[in-house]
């Protein structure tokens, strides 16, 4: 079997990394994505431990020169991108009278527009090819705009249209285009700290284990294509919604 | 590990077979059921060939003592139920204008009251033992009511929302939940038969595998608990929506 | 102004009577049907003191033989139906493991079943005419299944799939479908009664008033067929979603 | 009865022209702004005729400290805001491989973060006063992406998500936000010239009138707060969907 890279375009958190672990462990190079390349090192080292492979990348997503740098190197430098992951948060909440406007595009930008510049890269590619998948993290804000998450909200509803958009026209291209919900909170540091009482409901997995969202994103990748999904969510057993 | 059943309804058409198929592979007793028992001779001829162990069950689905029955003798004399799909379709098309009440009331009682009735009696015994998995087959008119689907639609809008329910309901019970809108044709004698130049698609993937959907199912009986879906599609690559 | 008939299935509760009464002030003759022809005596004593028309009319609406009767019958004496409007409203909730059959299948032939019967027949004489509204009441739980919703939602989801058929077939023959989701509490002797802290809100418009929700229906009518609407919400400022 | 302004921002098209005139009629002083003040004159001298009163103002409502000085003018010099009416579109198609970034950041700059920048200067005004109605403008991309709409799906499902969180927010605050998904064609210049097979169903009122949609808006604003609209749907009746 030749040589496939995949993508992982916010690899910081929890999930990233998970999906990067993943598919290196299925021979995939995996190229984890984020801003800072040094700190993808323990990442990296996790992954090559393990014995797989995989390459860091700095890069800002939401510039376009940046982006367009990227997947040329690694297409050039690496191997082909078969997979492609966006999964940028920026969940941060204001109320909306409060919600100033340098905050309201910068998480347009990390969460959409990001987005838009890194899929339309791993389009053309694997368009070209007629062969590839992009898995897109969306949350329950990518379909319902709470309190306090209009800047949340309209930025994964945005890259919701976006996916929906790309799986309408990529999927005849040979490209398959997914969207996960993942709604309820992850096993993350951030969650550990910053909410010690729903970080507790982890001992009976009442939150989400980054291993199985890279489990979901995994099986997305290998559904043959006359089994296509566009839409799915995922959330913990006890999560109320 | 212990004996455990897998109770698939509808199991006359393509999906449901794979289904029964798929888990008796994995070990699980299939009980696929349908109104003529004898019907079911050649599926089970078909998973005792591959190793695997069935028992066919005739039933009327839309018929409470039947269903009870039903799943008192799966329990008692095969194995306790871990796994009920619900996969009755009816899918007829009828102008609003024409669509008789014999018409109207058959397709909720088979597309939508057999699934409460079978997916109750499966939930009861699953919430006792704290485990198990009920998955409900849906399809594009579950989410949209199409011209001439006034009878289809008003069943299966009906069957996802009690599945909504019975989801948050019993989720929290340790049981999974889960529905699949299948968007798209199955490779089934019906398309073979009454739709030629769709079923021409199938050369190239165009529709939908029987042994992908069963796939799908496995995969979500096996998710995790932290992570398990409630809603997806699949659809063929091709498949215009 | 020739004489037309608005017919209003589900008369006994607040809103269905405020419709009656708002579109008999506009001239139409009110035909409100409850199961009990008596209990109408003091709607139709509202609206003869306010100078308007109406008939009551007793119908059991899920017996079809009763209800083509009374299409039958309001056509012949009355005057044609201009207005159908279906509220028949069923909103009790059973934990699922609890679900008897009596009330899974009584909560659907009220309101979805019930919808089918009288909406068709008011169709087919629309549809034969080139005009008319078919106007339906939705809830919550026509878009959502909650917990201990099974029946409830099921019944909703059903009503909202096959009103949506509906207007696909029937808007292109001239005749208005829609579907009105009311989300909140109304102002009825039941949420008096049964939720006094709820019915308090009423003191500064927390809970829907049944003109204001009369007021919405006859504004649907209303519209010119270039711009018809199929799908609205309404609910109070303060209520939480 | 004290003065109030109505603003409607993409007041150069059919819709937010139709809808200046209409509140003027209700004594309202209508603000229609676009970014040419000049282009609006045709439309100020039409609500004069009618016995109107109106301002024009041109203002790029993409530029934050524009649509602060707009605001703080109007309060200022004309009267207070009482309804704002954000209607600017952009309906642009693109296949997503050729979707240069200028064009999908300019979408959304238009159809989304405009609507930010305005609807928040309207919302911090209306809230401080308890009162007000916010009018979003969406099509049927705010609900669904379809093929060769990534931008435009994307910036109007943005501005949908933002419209939920603000009638969240701001319905407690006594201030109503709705959303109306116009679905099909308007009577529009662009369409005349563009699309004359489709426009040529205006005979029978196969696309909307501008006016028609100012009527729906103007309903909305005058819905009583125990039953306020989030979300509806307008479309002509032959439309299919």
């Amino acid at each position: 079997m030749s040589e496939r890279a995949v993508v992982v375009i916010g690899a910081g958190d929890a999930t990233g990394g998970a999906v990067a672990r993943r598919f290196a462990r299925e021979d995939y190079i995996a190229c984890p994505v984020r801003r800072s390349e040094e700190a993808l090192a323990p990442l990296i080292a996790d992954i090559e431990a393990a014995g797989g492979r995989a390459h860091p990348f700095g890069c800002d997503a939401r510039v376009e020169s940046e982006v367009v740098a990227l997947f040329e190197t690694i297409e050039r430098e690496v191997a082909p991108i078969e997979v492609c992951v966006f999964n940028i948060g920026a969940n941060a909440r204001f109320p909306f009278l409060e919600l100033e406007e340098k905050k309201f595009r910068k998480i347009w930008e990390m969460a959409a527009y990001a987005g838009y510049l890194t899929c339309r890269q791993a389009a053309l590619r694997m368009a070209a090819r007629g062969q590839g998948t992009i898995l897109v993290t969306g949350a329950s804000a990518s379909v319902k705009g709470y309190a306090n998450g209009a800047a949340f909200a309209s930025a994964k509803f945005a890259l919701r249209g976006m996916t929906q958009a790309m799986a309408r026209e990529l999927g005849p291209l040979g490209v398959h285009v997914a969207h996960v919900v993942i709604d309820g909170a992850i096993d993350t540091a951030f969650i550990r700290d910053m909410f010690p009482e729903r970080y507790a409901l982890k001992a009976d997995d009442g939150i989400l284990n980054p291993d199985s969202i890279a489990e979901t994103y995994w099986m997305l990748h290998n559904q043959p294509r006359d089994a296509w999904t566009l839409e799915m969510d995922i959330r913990p057993w006890r999560e109320e919604f």
